[in-house]
């Protein structure tokens, strides 16, 4: 097979697989607690974190050598075709440690206009979403699904996340408690997960501060993939990191975006 | 088969196949959308509700006639055995309508001393924990495993959870950042499932307020099965509800119970 054979989904699949199984052997562990680490002073999610990142490169240095990578724990690799693979082998390192199946792996594969197609996998609860110029779908206990999002149009009716109740300096919590004030129902705790659910259709608000580029460029294509809009809180692209409001559609987004830029 | 031929663990396994299968057809629909509200006014997770503790009591009422029951939606039913059987058929509706998989199936089995036998079942995960006289044990996605809390011995090492960050009141509040100042790390938004993650050794403390006591019946039998305990913030039994601390192991719950008692 030529590297022409495999899509660009089919090389994110192989990635997403490739992941899992570097992963999986490392979650839910008991060498989690503070007496077993591991040689070398890495915990196991330290491990695993690696692991699956480099899991991920060999996959691209075989079917898309001349693509950039940026990863969370092996930095940059320029590429020659001015496309750039993100990674985050584990978004939600703290949810990992703690066994909850929130965290996720992050794959986004962008060019100079932004991430075009985005995979958040979790690998306990076997889900996989995927979104980009020709899908936006997922996998997972009850089989495969397509993937939208909703159409709720007014805060009072919206479902809002995000991962902790500080989400990031004093004036970032303030700002989200003026739409977290609105909402129907806000929750915490979630990691990446939060970001598919919006995609999945269930929920309509994800806000979150502190951000790097391998966070937020798979949630950006997937959610865009499934109808939705992810932007910074002045309402310019996220794709960098920092500050994003991830919204289901167009309206929900517009509501929240004005409570969050007010001074 | 008579109805002997059923220990009370088998007993709460097809309780809580009944469940699943009552509860999953209406677990992230689109129908959760306002718009889709079903005749008669109630919404899916209320449908779920009910239909999930009607198949549940079903099956009390073919192999445990003499046995009570307390019910989330249903109330209570008398029995002659001195026994009861209390039951939430969805513990965690706010995760249910979100998506989240951190809701779940509760059931316990009860006597005078209080419960003696506890499930949490995540259907959409396919988990089921289960703690009782002779079964301290997980099915999931990887498989069959034995539950054994931690032995975290210092709260600077432990993980603590709770379903949102009021807590209860702003006392119990207070109470509960006395807490979370002196552990490692704080986590939210999990409902029960923060209580099988106890009992799987993965985090430390649960601290809540304002429950039932279909709440915690389970979670109290599952988690001391499991080597752990789980009382009232003043030290007492916690199976008629309102404030529970859930603890890895005695040390743990007794530095944690210290400072939710201070005034």
């Amino acid at each position: 097979m030529t590297q022409a054979a495999f899509s660009d989904l089919d090389v994110a699949h192989r990635m997403a697989d490739a992941a899992r199984a570097a992963i999986l052997p490392h979650f839910r562990t008991s060498a989690l607690t503070a007496e077993n680490k591991l040689e070398g002073g890495f915990d196991p999610v330290t491990v695993a974190d690696r692991a699956a990142e480099q899991a991920m490169r060999a996959v691209l240095a075989d079917l898309r050598p001349g693509d950039g990578i940026l990863g969370e724990e092996f930095g940059t690799k320029p590429g020659t075709s001015g496309r750039t693979w993100v990674l985050d082998p584990i978004d939600g390192t703290r949810g990992f440690i703690s066994g909850t199946p929130t965290w996720g792996v992050l794959i986004a594969l962008s060019d100079e206009n932004g991430p075009f197609l985005g995979v958040i996998d979790q690998p306990y609860t076997g889900e996989r979403f995927c979104g980009g110029p020709d899908v936006a779908a997922m996998t997972g206990p009850l089989g495969a699904r397509p993937l939208q999002t909703r159409a709720t149009a007014a805060l009072e009716d919206a479902i809002l996340f995000t991962t902790f109740p500080e989400v990031g300096t004093p004036q970032d919590r303030a700002a989200f408690e003026r739409v977290s004030a609105q909402a129907k129902l806000t929750r915490y705790g979630t990691d990446c997960y939060a970001y598919a659910l919006v995609a999945a259709g269930q929920v309509d608000l994800v806000i979150e501060a502190g951000l790097n580029a391998y966070d937020i460029q798979a949630p950006i294509a997937l959610i865009q993939a499934a109808g939705g809009m992810v932007t910074d809180w002045q309402g310019n692209p996220a794709h960098n990191g920092g500050r994003a409001l991830a919204a289901a559609n167009a309206d929900i987004h517009a509501s929240a975006l004005k409570l969050l830029r007010q001074a």
